[in-house]
């Protein structure tokens, strides 16, 4: 038994625990990789059909491949006419992530897939996952504003079909292209929490459904992926770009946090960072309304200033800091900001279960199953002895 | 950053990463604690209302604590007909687990407590999913099976009633008790694999239905929850007690495992299967066929002798060596041996969950957040070099 006193009550952070050959983050250097590429030379590049194709294959796609492979995304698009029914049966103000969690869950029920335990039943629920999101999510976007879910259209691309799907206007080339971009950076993050939980659920055998509907609820958490629209939440309680100085004084007073600032691994800036803001800044231009990415920038300029002054520390925007004033501008409802997130990031989970339960990396034993260290009471120094209930 | 070789691809077995005040297992005494008491001492002794009420607030209520803790669950007992209107939408075939992990998530849409973030809410929220579960497994057995839910009956206690919302025949005295055992000793078991996914999914600040459902979704798996079922299957496929030994020699010369046998943590006899055995034994008489019982204490005693002779080694019974045929006795069907053990394990996962989020055993930083060792392919001593698809 390995009791290592240091990682008890840690959260497990910076304790390596399993080797992968999906991503590789270095958090010191800011560099982020998905299989042997870094993510800022593929952002902009590739679609990302592309990149789903190789996160789950391991290589970048040819011209042969990469055909078939977005054929069979899109044959995977629609949704099972139950499940749409089921949608509607669930209340108009329920949280968006709490309905995806859900509808991957109930996803399960319609695929005999579900039911087999082998690597080709995996990696086809893998590419039915991946497809089917921006559906769902879509789709509860209209059913909760009483309007009729949009089919999907084959003739556009993955990115520009879910804002076709969300909004019922099919993006321009420019937005569509952007929204691919930060669809990229999203994908893949080896083990965040909600890819750990997808990979911890993984291990059990259960199937990929269950696994990702884990994943779902882990980036639900403000913590993790609801972060990104309580970024937005600040910038429009804030308001303006004269208010900044304000707001970071009353997060200095309070103790509090400035969301989209700091990272659980990296010790720089987020290189997904540095690509988001320069779209956001374009889309600003293109609105005539340049407020949320200008106010973005100067609370980053001047909450770093404020934090190496005030408590002589470095603090580093993360990837939701610019990707909340990106989809605003898209026109993306500030609650949606996490299941766009999870359309993305279902390409890293579908990855990182297929080789959780098929290996690819290192052989591990099966099922994560770590121990506690008890420190509540006993009732001297042996058990409790039972005391009958009257007698309590 | 803990560089520790020793717990790299090892799924953290034996790996000690958090303190706890809910309970401990000694795997070499065969000794599992609950808050200070002997599971063993309580099983028979207290009824699981008075279990959960030990896990979730410290300590084994009096008669005047225990009361209103009751009249809560029975509140809560039943479900929005908007849920049951979801379930209907639900292919018949779906796996009950796969069902149940959808409607936790579904609950939550009902819930405004889900979108709080207080002790108070997370607590209340636990005492209606350890109310509700029941519900939901009783009620999907009666749907796929064409026939109406049937509604709790506020006068039968929560064991009795699980079995007769499931049957629709309220069990007696003795079945019931019998129940309440099972119940109790399947409520907590510190880290298992579905409670570590609950607290990892509840670090991220995600509420306590997303954490369950991420809960019950590992606990689906054929490693874990999934067993008890699978111990069925394999009774029912030896079939009487003359195939046992050739079984145990197929099992042995395949390399195979013996479904119950052996356990992640046990170094000896889980001492919840001694009090499930008798229990076993007698419901077999009194249905006047004890063939699953005596098969099953057969394969017992000859398989820990024939893996003592062949590899050298003891093998122990599990848990869920003895659940199988006991709820196979109670009418339970198969394929929900897992469900059942999901609504008493809820006890376990929403008493976790409440320390995760809200303290009681040591302070740690929110968030699971391991780190990987990256071992995929670079294309040299640099990162790999984009190259457009034209020229793949």
């Amino acid at each position: 038994m390995t009791e290592n006193k240091e990682m008890i009550n840690t959260g497990l952070r910076g304790v390596t625990i399993a080797s992968t050959k999906i991503s590789d983050v270095d958090g010191a250097a800011g560099k982020l990789v998905y299989r042997g590429y870094l993510a800022k030379d593929l952002a902009g590049k590739v679609s990302f059909e592309e990149l789903a194709y190789l996160l789950l294959y391991e290589e970048l796609p040819n011209e042969s491949e990469i055909a078939p492979f977005e054929q069979q995304l899109n044959r995977e698009r629609s949704l099972p006419p139950e499940l749409i029914a089921a949608l509607h049966t669930r209340p108009k103000d329920a949280l968006p992530m709490d309905v995806l969690q859900a509808a991957v869950a109930m996803l399960a029920h319609h695929d005999p897939d579900a039911k087999k335990s082998s690597r080709e039943a995996a990696l086809a629920i893998a590419i039915r996952l991946i497809a089917k999101l921006p559906t769902l999510v879509a789709a509860w976007e209209r059913i909760r504003n009483n309007e009729n879910p949009v089919d999907p259209d084959p003739n556009l691309g993955h990115a520009a079909n879910f804002l076709y799907m969300l909004t019922g206007t099919p993006p321009d080339d420019e937005l569509a292209g952007f929204f691919n971009v930060a669809m990229v950076l999203h994908a893949e993050h080896s083990l965040n929490a909600s890819t750990f939980a997808a990979r911890e659920v993984a291990s059990t055998r259960a199937h990929m459904y269950a696994a990702v509907a884990a994943g779902v609820g882990s980036l639900s958490g403000a913590l993790h992926g609801g972060a990104n629209t309580r970024v937005m939440q600040m910038l429009l309680a804030i308001g303006a770009v004269d208010k900044v100085d304000g707001y970071i004084q009353e997060v200095l007073d309070s103790g509090g946090k400035i969301m989209g600032l700091g990272h659980a691994v990296y010790q720089t800036d987020d290189p997904r960072a540095h690509i988001l803001s320069p779209m956001s800044k374009t889309l600003g231009e293109r609105a005539g309304d340049t407020r949320w990415y200008e106010l973005s920038r100067d609370l980053e300029k001047k909450a770093k200033a404020a934090f190496k002054e005030k408590k002589g520390r470095e603090i580093y925007v993360n990837v939701d800091f610019y990707s909340a004033s990106l989809y605003y501008y898209m026109g993306i409802p500030v609650d949606q900001f996490t299941p766009v997130f999870a359309i993305a990031r279902i390409a890293g989970w579908a990855a990182h279960v297929l080789e959780e339960q098929f290996g690819g990396a290192a052989a591990k034993p099966a099922l994560y199953r770590p121990e506690s260290e008890y420190v509540g009471d006993y009732c001297g120094p042996a058990e409790c002895s039972f005391i009958p209930m009257e007698e309590r």
